[in-house]
């Protein structure tokens, strides 16, 4: 079971709980909205996740809601951005405890799969739908952007010196869609696919060693 | 520009247009509703797509539409089943008009991202949501097991002909994996990947010739 915190909140597995928070705050009810619609959105998914549901759970009007989040998109994209931040933070920290590249992609590949289908649904909306507000996409493609640098350094090392950068662009661009596609074919189409959580992985390490030749 | 005619109806381009009907048929006011919809579709993408969004735009009430489609997922499924039934089908044509494999493979990867980027509402719908209705699954299921299987050909005329199977088939799933990926982050996140059409063509035909070693 993958365990996330970050400032007061802490989400162990399928269950969203508030660890802290003194009422008075300016911030709490928005800490509070944000940690009842965690939870609403992993306990019963995005099909069931609306402002109104939100606020029944926190006990609130939904014009309170409101007054934090212009709408359910705001605070859904709010909610992935945390996640995804909080898991880039610990999946970066995995990696550096190795020291072996190699080792390193293995944890990365291993890591993004169970975040696929531990939080299918967030997953979904990090990587899968195509956003309108340019200004959500441009904070997670900020946050995407140094998840790549990381991954590129990996692979660069990986590669003879004396490799063009290009080549290792193109690389890169192979392992990620292919990691990527196969987390994508994981949670929407496993049976089509005759995918399971091993098999997957097995699939992508496979892809990456044939790729980078080791 | 792609064309795709199937039945009653031609959808051309950004354009659906009804071909004929006869209004006092029983299924007159099922095609039309068919034809709206897939016209509002993809005109206006997913976002601005509604029950009552398609009965303005074919002049009916909402309730004769729902005589015909339970409700917005209903009908959405069917327009991209229907979508996806008539790209196969025409794929499948391009595919076999080919006689060296390396040939049907190069032609399955680019209308497979020219579909993806004709209509990446349709594509998402179809590749990238989990749906939940197990009927509508199956039918697609259905549908992308005989296209999977026609690939799945193709990729063992490849191999060696004393290659296992268990070997055929994890290779057809890196390739599916990747290509499917690659289509995702093209109509999803080209940026933050530093996408285009043209580069998600060369890199999955680079990572297809990589591990089937052509």
């Amino acid at each position: 079971m993958q365990v996330y915190t970050v400032n007061k909140r802490c989400i162990v597995g399928s269950m969203a709980v508030r660890v802290s928070a003194t009422p008075a705050e300016g911030t709490a009810l928005r800490d509070r909205i944000i940690d009842a619609a965690s939870k609403v959105f992993i306990e019963e998914g995005y099909e069931s996740f609306s402002m109104r549901r939100v606020a029944q759970e926190v006990g609130c009007s939904q014009m309170a809601m409101y007054r934090h989040f212009a709408n359910k998109e705001a605070l859904t994209q709010h909610l992935c951005s945390e996640l995804y931040s909080r898991f880039a933070t610990k999946m970066n920290r995995e990696i550096e405890a190795a020291s072996d590249p190699r080792e390193q992609l293995h944890r990365f590949i291993a890591a993004l799969i169970r975040f696929a289908t531990s939080y299918p649904d967030h997953y979904s909306l990090i990587f899968l739908e195509r956003h309108t507000n340019p200004e959500e996409n441009s904070e997670r493609e900020q946050l995407g952007k140094e998840f790549i640098q990381k991954i590129h350094g990996i692979v660069r090392s990986l590669l003879d010196a004396d490799t063009p950068d290009s080549v290792v662009q193109t690389k890169l661009r192979q392992l990620l869609t292919c990691l990527h596609g196969t987390a994508a074919l994981l949670i929407a189409h496993p049976k089509a696919y005759g995918l399971t959580r091993q098999k997957a992985l097995d699939d992508v390490e496979a892809t990456f060693r044939g790729l980078l030749g080791y």
